[in-house]
């Protein structure tokens, strides 16, 4: 197995980091890969802010539900959604651009978005630093727009702290693969049978931690999936300008 | 720069493939590295289906609006969203899901989803196969749920060859990073100048490879983005039991 793949299958979050900054010579490397990221028809619709300042990421820590990660890692990114770029490009050449009022759209260009956040976790990973993904900026989705000072056609999806490890942590077990990865068509027939182990590798896991108040995946995602979880976030986007329902 | 920092960084498509089979232990590799990827609040709710079936490859490429590629190469793995994988969980805590009515929802999956293509493109370029996104299965998403036998509460996002490299096509240029990367807050104003640069270097990069028929960045974007590019995604997403607009 090369290293890269060694990497990616020993993927995992941190959640402790030193006050080492990151420097800009590491900074540039890792964005210079997201970058070279492909997206759909080219349109390059994401874009990137990174955010270094002490107080904006303690404000973010806040918006992000009191995530104190945050404001300890020495840099966060904040992928965006970016129909604003690609509106002036569709502008130039004379057309009026529709595409960031459908589902299709958003939906294209949060693809686009995972895509680079995963090369930003993977080429931050290769250099030795620690990274957890941030979700949270989608609590108060306004209050990123107001901070980042974001235009209308974008939209602030998901974050990254990046930082020197600190503290490391152990890699959470997953469903198994049996569970991901179907041939040639379709077939759930083993998931639930999977569900059930899968839950009691999970209480093995929090029980390692000494974490007492875990639970299992399943009544996690009871909890969290019963419910439009960060209800700000469609009409924040519509009133960005995004779907409208074309 | 490590190794997978420059394999990044080199990201590029291939369009034509040996008919070398990708073997077992390679695919196991790079399903592998992919399945460890992070979902938001650790759902898992993508899954892949690998088609090394010729017959159905061919199917593929025709679904997709003609895309050889597809037919050539011998692994096609369609990225889902697999939201009927979480349903069981849900359920068995005693819940009904709704996050997959929300477009919230939608737009979570398809970020994990990319974490996933990307995962599966770095991993299978780390190991030398070439690579090449498709989402020209968004065009007929109803032929890919009847040809990969999914059910309600699943989608065919995005899809992904792989196979041995014949022929090597040259990295496409991108936008200036600057258009990219913002630092703490969202910044427009090089935008512009930035896609007058970039649309003489894109007629530059067809002329290279004799391509009379390239137009530029500004141009394409204007032909395809001037429209719902893929109308059949939100019906067939609604048929499918996903964004009923919660």
């Amino acid at each position: 197995m090369n290293d890269t793949i060694e990497l990616m299958q020993a993927h995992h979050s941190c959640r402790s980091y030193t006050n080492e900054a990151v420097s800009d010579a590491m900074l540039d490397e890792i964005i210079h890969a997201a970058w070279r990221g492909p997206t759909s028809i080219n349109a390059q619709e994401v874009s990137l802010i990174v955010v270094r300042d002490a107080a904006r990421r303690a404000r973010i820590a806040e918006i992000a539900g009191g995530q104190p990660w945050i404001a300890q890692a020495p840099v966060f990114i904040t992928v965006l959604i970016d129909f604003n770029k690609t509106r002036i490009g569709v502008e130039k050449a004379g057309q009026t651009q529709v595409i960031h009022e459908s589902m299709e759209g958003f939906g294209v260009a949060a693809v686009d978005a995972g895509i680079t956040l995963g090369n930003l976790m993977t080429a931050a990973r290769s250099q030795g630093l620690g990274i957890v993904p941030i979700g949270g900026i989608r609590r108060n989705p306004q209050a990123m727009i107001d901070l980042l000072e974001l235009p209308p056609l974008t939209f602030p999806l998901v974050g990254l702290c990046i930082g020197h490890i600190a503290a490391d942590a152990p890699q959470k077990p997953r469903l198994d693969i049996s569970s991901f990865r179907h041939d040639e068509r379709y077939d759930a027939g083993g998931y639930r049978a999977a569900i059930d182990s899968y839950d009691e590798t999970i209480m093995k896991y929090w029980q390692q931690l000494g974490r007492s108040d875990g639970i299992t995946w399943s009544e996690n995602l009871g909890n969290i999936l019963k419910q439009v979880y960060f209800p700000e976030v469609r009409p924040v986007a519509a009133k960005q300008g995004l779907l409208n329902d074309k």
